[in-house]
């Protein structure tokens, strides 16, 4: 048994939340909702998909027939490049703070086949959505100090099409996660001389007790202060603080852990395991950005079954995060899970 | 038309967090998951419910006949008054931040009767349960800092049991978001000289747009920072701190404000309008707390229809919350709804 298994709390240092870890909660029993599995029939190809390849989209346009990734401006983005008129007029009080926002929302298809996850296309595919994320990073952030680059899996998650995709919101202001994580990370350099993941890195490589996977390059844990009950942090080994520095071996070896990290989580109990994952990199607007390290965070809901979630509610939303089992039990749950999918080995 | 209809962002003053606002963007086609609608056939009284006056529980109690409210210890609760003898050997490094919790968590039955939700309870019920929240409040304050009440209603938010109840978690510790408001309103009062959610009111009912309702010692705000779509925030309009100040005439008033906000968010979809609502009070061990106001937030997260909520998701947990309909569109929608509730009158 982990050392931790009693009432504590723990705080995320890139953020400054605390999370409450009850590790003996997980017991109660549940009578409240459950969600839907995801369907496992799918068709390769489905006529009234708007994201398969040769389909026709909201507007009048069509996808085209493509064999790889496949990008799009949302034909529905929170954000566009349009500036309002009104935006000049607004009014500055400390109680009414408001700000014009412009952006560009990118839908990106990772894959022309509907019926296919992460998990389920090989290495090289996932490295094509690697190479298409950097591609779109590294234009979006020549224009916009923060991309946000990010996929929402499963229904549960809010995604509306089963057909594999993710998105990417950039913008020129700092989203309230990045101007946390930025404070954090560069008072922590200016503090103790180094780099927070890093350090952070180090130390959970020696420890090991919450180490789900590495590669040369990647390192996946399930973070100290994880406040999802699977939450995963995938953080680069190396100096590298956002996409557009990404060599062709690191590119490789992230499409590589994504590929065993997912199927793990699909393997945990066995089903399509609902999260939205996401990439936090340097604004691109920075002077110096030594204090940042690429890496993203993976939130999956689930809890204790492939229909039972964590729901994130009073306590949560008014006081803050609480979790049902340890970080500790949640990496060895990952550790121990099988790498060959679900659907094809016999396990 | 609001001045509003045009994407920008917003800052909560009691949090620092921003939220993205899009009104255009609840135009697109939902084919996502839907929720089911709470069961309108429920009977008065549930055999196998444990909140049932004179039902068994988890453990071998009974539940007493209750006629009024009910309240006891959470049989599965997060915190517990018990204090682990590993947490003196805890280490101490920035990365690894960790403390020991205790507390308690109590569960408070609104009412005996199975099937009625708070705005189905006549106004002198609902004082009931103000005044149930008031005892346990003055109680456990004077052992605990920090004193949550909340209620999760509806299983899309987590709830797994029908009966109308609520809960509080009490602890020694300040939680996330009451230190982000302390901090906040701490920090206005010394800046300003006066009190924020004073100075905040006033600019409310001078202004009129967001206000949904308000009598003598309340008022109900879709506030000018709302995430959810529906989000209010029920602020004393009187200079309390908490619970343990209330007057009768301030607990009978905010029963009534309780009747009008759950009654007219029923009729918006004329559903069970589900939500997590939770207090806001003054830390109780402050020397002074005259930066601080009572207040409550609801968080519902319906958006469309009874059964399609906004999805708090990719987006939302790793840059910020964002938003589909402006704050001044929920709010004209809110003040419009009846004060009939949809199960009595015709409409
Ligand atoms: O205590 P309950 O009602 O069983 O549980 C519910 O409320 C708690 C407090 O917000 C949450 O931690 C749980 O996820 C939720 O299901
Ligand atoms: O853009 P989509 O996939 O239609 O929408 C989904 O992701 C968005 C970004 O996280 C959220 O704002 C929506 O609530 C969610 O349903």
């Amino acid at each position: 048994m982990s050392q931790f298994e009693f009432t504590h709390r723990r705080k995320n240092p890139l953020t400054g939340n605390w999370v409450l870890v009850s590790p003996h909660r997980n017991n109660r029993p549940w009578l409240g909702a459950t969600e839907k599995s995801a369907p496992s029939n799918l068709p390769e190809h489905d006529e009234t998909c708007p994201l398969c390849p040769g389909n026709q989209r909201a507007n009048d346009t069509h996808n085209p027939e493509y064999d790889k990734t496949f990008v799009f401006t949302n034909d529905f983005g929170a954000l566009t490049p349009h500036v309002a008129e009104q935006a000049a007029q607004l009014e500055t009080n400390p109680l009414f703070e408001i700000e014009a926002a412009t952006g560009e929302c990118r839908v990106i298809c990772f894959s022309p086949k509907h019926n296919k996850t992460l998990p389920e296309l090989p290495a090289n595919e996932i490295k094509d959505v690697v190479d298409t994320w950097k591609q779109h990073y590294v234009e979006l952030s020549a224009q916009y100090a923060c991309v946000h680059i990010f996929e929402n899996k499963g229904a549960v998650m809010g995604c509306s099409q089963p057909h594999p995709h993710g998105q990417v919101w950039a913008h020129s202001h700092l989203s309230t996660e990045i101007q946390l994580e930025q404070a954090s990370q560069h008072q922590y350099q200016q503090t103790h001389g180094s780099n927070l993941l890093a350090d952070y890195v180090k130390r959970e490589i020696a420890d090991g007790e919450r180490v789900v996977y590495q590669n040369d390059h990647w390192l996946v844990v399930v973070p100290f202060w994880a406040a999802w009950p699977f939450e995963t942090l995938l953080v680069s080994k190396d100096d590298v603080r956002h996409f557009g520095q990404l060599t062709e071996a690191q590119s490789t070896a992230l499409a590589d852990a994504i590929k065993v990290l997912t199927t793990r989580y699909d393997n945990v109990f066995n089903c399509s395991f609902p999260y939205s994952m996401g990439w936090h990199c340097a604004p691109s607007d920075l002077d110096d950005d030594s204090h940042w390290r690429m890496h993203a965070h993976f939130y999956p809901p689930l809890l204790r079954s492939a229909t039972v979630k964590k729901h994130m509610v009073g306590y949560e939303m008014l006081a803050e995060s609480q979790r049902d089992l340890s970080p500790e039990t949640a990496a060895k749950i990952l550790k121990n899970a099988s790498d060959v999918h679900y659907t094809e080995g016999n396990q």
